[in-house]
């Protein structure tokens, strides 16, 4: 029997190129905000889930979960790192919502973390190749620009898509991204802008692609009951669906390169365990790592027909305002894309939305929540439904 | 309420410098066999937990979990890759054993790999030093044997130990590995000889330091009910314990650098959920990445008192033959130590025993086992308790 689990507190650290901070710099910030955020003392916390991509490669670090336990004060509790790749953090965030749910722990902190600015592109560049496969991919001269591209290109000719469908991804994002403070861009772009952008791989320019970004996000989970006595003065937000599914790390074994398996089978979960379906969901975070990764994945989360993601987009179905708002954070692509955080971002930005304290960018009347987030080339998904609870 | 688990399929490569077999090869080699050994069709396999710990470094290859599920023909399962430095293995098996013990799933594949004879000694080197903090350790010039000699030589001093305490845990775990196919050591050494090595941090030489090893381990896992239906051939392997418990991740800040804390606590986790003490234990694995670290674990786990663990292995207690066996497979100092593996590798070994499949190096009468496996100095540490049924 499951127990009703809550995320009681968030704290994220502003995205983008901070040099000015280390990645103990980001974990204590964040993780700070959060545990405040929540009102539960840190000895209370039981148990800390970190997720995190690639600091072996990019910051000499591996270890995190006992790295961020120390910087944080955390004396000798249970620590675990977690990577999925892009996923990393939407994984962290399930392992601890269901030691929750299943009794383990009542305190769990989550975290996610990646610093990546300090290095060169190129290096930058390896560390994220090491999420496809090495072997029959990267070694090959596959990148996950090109790899995407290729599914692009391959939608755009199943479904007719226009080039434009792409690039109205990037303007939406971008501007919903003016209205989140912690947003790494704060930038309109136009889809003229995004077309004659500096190529990357055909059909991508630049602005098709997410940013590299340094940022932490932590968040409290503990039970419904437990949250309860905690917060009277604002809305109880519920963690009340996870699904988790994967698939082949080569894109070449995949079923079909316009829908992602493992999407449509931990959404399934996720609607399952949570008894809602997509027509009630109020808004989305999904994973738009490239432009057309958040028009697949929306389709494939049952938020509208196959092949009518990009006339969802261009009809304005997506908007904060529209019936379907999808990414009111400005996503991965304008607010940035801090791997190991990425996951738990989403979390945070749903946590804001139900909580009604999203300002600028508040969806109306938002009560459910989901948050969709991939690892390679949709080789992990996990989905997660939030409820704002009365 | 907890379901009540079972071990029951493992499989292992040989330990050592694989030179013919990639990272792939050694997943599919290990994961096959114990699949095969625990009789589960693939098909019922629901969840993958992969323990690894600086692949992403030595191989460029992230994601761990996609690329195992895919190399094994695990179609559309849930992967997750845990990392906590040397004790990566350990917790992927508790992550594991809690999902099924917890219902989450039925049937869950545990493994760790790790490859590393490829890289020059540099490289290693630097990989297995992202496991301290970087920036106060590392960055300073510490290494892992460094970091376990200040410890080494704070304990002699405290408890008066002759140095030949430490070179007879090195003499054993050789000793014992002759008796272990798939152990890397075959060759028998003496106390002279390790008090004449090369000499690598005072007071150890290079025969007091566990080995650079390829190698990769898998276990399945599912209820005890279902597992006997399974198996009537062999003896029913149960875990019927497990603790998890944390320390700083920078020795300076630990209370005590003669007593693990990490340890002591998750001992006493494992203890308390398996209804078990110290004196019941028939045979333990001991995480022995340096001579040192094996005595120290030794006492905190209960089996002799502090300041006691080198005498105890002076007089014999832990031989196979003795009244409390450490390290029967030859331990990481002599059976290897492929990091992400190492934790599992502990749990195969305990299993083998329990099974009475241990060949010349069987326990006898061996009914309950322990596994112990840390990471870091001692920043991570996972204990579980294995029982044989009947």
């Amino acid at each position: 029997m499951m127990r009703e689990v809550a995320v009681v507190g968030i704290g994220e650290t502003r995205f983008g190129n901070l040099a000015e901070s280390s990645l103990r710099d980001l974990i204590r910030e964040a993780g700070e905000k959060a545990i405040a955020d929540s009102g539960v003392p840190k000895e209370s916390l039981q148990a800390l889930y970190v997720g995190n991509f690639n600091s072996s490669f990019l910051c000499g670090q591996s270890h995190l979960g006992a790295l961020t336990a120390e910087e944080l004060g955390l004396k000798n509790i249970p620590t675990t790192r977690i990577e999925n790749a892009c996923a990393s953090g939407g994984l962290a965030f399930r392992t601890g919502m269901l030691m929750v749910a299943l009794g383990v722990y009542d305190f769990v902190l989550v975290g996610g973390v990646e610093k990546m600015t300090h290095q060169e592109t190129e290096i930058v560049t390896s560390a994220l190749a090491s999420a496809a496969d090495s072997d029959s991919e990267t070694e090959l001269g596959a990148t996950f620009p090109s790899l995407f591209a290729m599914i692009a290109n391959r939608y755009m000719h199943e479904f007719n898509t226009p080039r434009e469908h792409l690039a109205m991804v990037a303007v939406q994002n971008h501007d919903n991204a003016l209205l989140n403070p912690d947003a790494q861009m704060h930038k309109k772009i136009t889809v003229e802008k995004v077309l004659s952008g500096f190529p990357v791989a055909s059909p991508f320019t630049i602005y098709d692609c997410s940013l590299i970004s340094d940022g932490a996000v932590f968040v409290v989970l503990t039970t419904k009951e437990i949250a309860k006595s905690l917060h009277s003065e604002r809305p109880l937000v519920e963690a009340i669906g996870s699904g988790h599914s994967g698939d082949s790390i080569r894109l070449a074994l995949k079923k079909s390169l316009t829908t992602f398996d493992a999407t449509v089978q931990a959404a399934k979960q996720a609607y399952e365990m949570s008894g809602v379906g997509p027509e009630d969901i109020d808004l989305a975070e999904v994973h738009d790592c490239f432009t057309i990764t958040q028009i697949i994945n929306s389709e494939d989360l049952g938020f509208f027909d196959k092949g009518k993601g990009g006339f969802a987009v261009e009809n304005g179905l997506t908007r904060i305002d529209g019936d379907m708002p999808i990414n009111p954070s400005g996503g991965l692509k304008a607010k940035g894309h801090p791997i190991g955080a990425t996951g738990l971002s989403q979390i945070y930005e749903v946590v804001m939305q139900l909580r009604g304290e999203a300002g600028e960018r508040q969806v109306r009347n938002a009560r459910l929540g989901l948050a969709h987030n991939i690892g390679g080339t949709a080789a992990t998904c996990c989905v997660h439904i939030l409820r704002r609870d009365g």
